[in-house]
């Protein structure tokens, strides 16, 4: 049985979470909590030099990494990915974006506002995190002004990519309210079959979210 | 004819022409200088909303953007791309690598140095873009020293995306000297057939990395 090395609230984790149950393809989820160093152990670093979760491991060993490769992997032959070229090019230009454009602003201020210190030096990073978020909020905006998804005519994996973070932009301190086409989408992927939220953060996490600007 | 819209010095740019070269494939290229504005003009943000290039743009106006989603398109049904689908995946997760953990720094550290003042506040963040860059420059290393290539059993996309901005990393203020299979990668790239070099920066931007710290 396939083997996902992952934090379950990491946003990049939880896109596996979600496309497994979607495809109804079981697998074992081992716990690693990142932010506690699990993942720069000698044994996870032989198997993901890079030290970053999720990891995909098969039965026979090998081992992959980068969620969007595994989403593209897992979600190949499937209507999760279009078999398009076209398409699949569109679907996988919008994964980038999400690494390159989103996530590093997104999930970063979630980072910084629940696993450090109040009194952390990143906090000043805030500010101009959320300044790039809602640029890529704006782009999502306005794309989904005349497309129901980001993967194709279809919901798929691309959606899954762009849904883990935004999801829970709140955590990062980003107010959704000036984007209506989009909170009308991240109610279309939570209303997809077999779709499975995020857990709710350790209890530490949650008060300093609920404590944090 | 398909239209490239680059900025001929940019990595990300200089992969599609080096992979547009070794197809033997004639396009178009029209030069978008990213820093001086004009991939923020009105016009230009019709095509792509997120502002960046390089976008690729079909004789019918359709638009693909992000350079690694790119370099998929174009390489589909090549060598340049595999098709066993676990080798593919594989390919693809050095290419979200290479947009997450390598470019931001690698990439970033060489704009500084060369596109933004002397004085520049940015400056201040080179210690540790240099610092992750070499982690990322670590993570290849150990790849290479058990494989040729990073995109299969063959050169690939994925080399070309790694190539672009490590072949430059000396712009970034980065030595590769503790890096010998990096440097034998590097230079494996550099002789395959139809390669091309990124051109030169323009003189101001010599100039600066110049006599950049």
């Amino acid at each position: 049985m396939t083997t996902v090395h992952g934090y379950s609230t990491s946003g990049n984790c939880h896109k596996l979470r979600l496309l497994l149950e979607q495809l109804d393809r079981p697998c074992r989820w081992v716990e690693v909590d990142s932010s506690r160093g699990e993942t720069r152990t000698p044994e996870y670093l032989a198997k993901n030099p890079n030290g970053k979760v999720p990891m995909l491991e098969l039965d026979d060993g090998r081992v992959l990494v980068e969620s969007n490769a595994i989403l593209c992997w897992l979600a190949e032959g499937t209507s999760f990915l279009p078999s398009d070229p076209w398409q699949r090019a569109q679907a996988l230009s919008w994964m980038f974006f999400e690494q390159y454009s989103h996530e590093p602003y997104v999930a970063v201020a979630r980072f910084i506002r629940g696993w450090t210190p109040p009194d952390s030096p990143r906090r000043a990073d805030l500010p101009q995190l959320r300044e790039r978020g809602h640029e890529a909020f704006a782009v999502m905006e306005r794309h989904l002004g005349g497309h129901a998804w980001f993967t194709g005519p279809e919901y798929g994996i691309a959606d899954i990519a762009l849904f883990a973070y935004t999801d829970v932009a709140g955590d990062g301190g980003f107010d959704l309210s000036p984007y209506p086409a989009l909170r009308d989408w991240l109610a279309r992927v939570r209303a997809t079959s077999g779709f499975v939220a995020m857990p709710a953060p350790p209890r530490e996490v949650q008060a300093l979210l609920d404590q944090s600007q």
